[in-house]
């Protein structure tokens, strides 16, 4: 099975997050993310280019409907002709494997 | 008229940005607002919060129906539950009259 057709699993509070050789690992299957550490928490980056605000707009929803079946949402930032989208766990404030399969989604999304 | 019931006049490049006089009368039609410098371009930015995921995207859809009708758009960042919502005006890197009432009109949509 394609790593952007696995499912996000449950992720409970305490969760381990990924351990340095996973997150090398898992980098290599969204190539496009930048891995950021924001205020210690380490999160998922990728900004998408668009010719509009209404195709970034689209975009947004698209990806909003694929959190909201998976139970897992991102932070996207939504301007003229660009979208940016945030991925990471909240409950373990970090990356947890769930992480990167939603990033290897929304790539797919973008294609 | 109400000021949120303004128009986004056309914005030309090279538009002056408002002046610290005309700022600090405009902050007061919008007290909801923080006053922001990014990398030297000031701002307007609220956060709003929301029950869920679909409620705060909702809302940024039915402000990208506003941006759209006035050409004037915004950076909106969806989350679950929060909306945080940044205007200014690009071309002339900083703040025009137009973002105040935009912000105000935001403000009237989220009511």
């Amino acid at each position: 099975m394609n790593f952007n057709q696995s499912n996000c699993g449950a992720c409970r509070m305490g969760a381990p997050t990924v351990t340095p050789e996973e997150h090398e690992a898992l980098m290599q299957e969204v190539p496009m993310w930048a891995s950021i550490d924001i205020d210690g928490v380490q999160q998922l980056q990728r900004h998408y280019t668009f010719k509009n605000f209404a195709q970034a707009l689209a975009f947004t929803n698209a990806l909003g409907d694929i959190s909201e079946a998976q139970d897992h949402h991102p932070a996207i930032l939504t301007q003229w002709g660009k979208v940016t989208v945030t991925w990471w766990t909240h409950t373990i404030k970090g990356l947890h494997k769930n992480d990167f399969i939603m990033a290897a989604k929304t790539d797919t999304l973008f294609l």
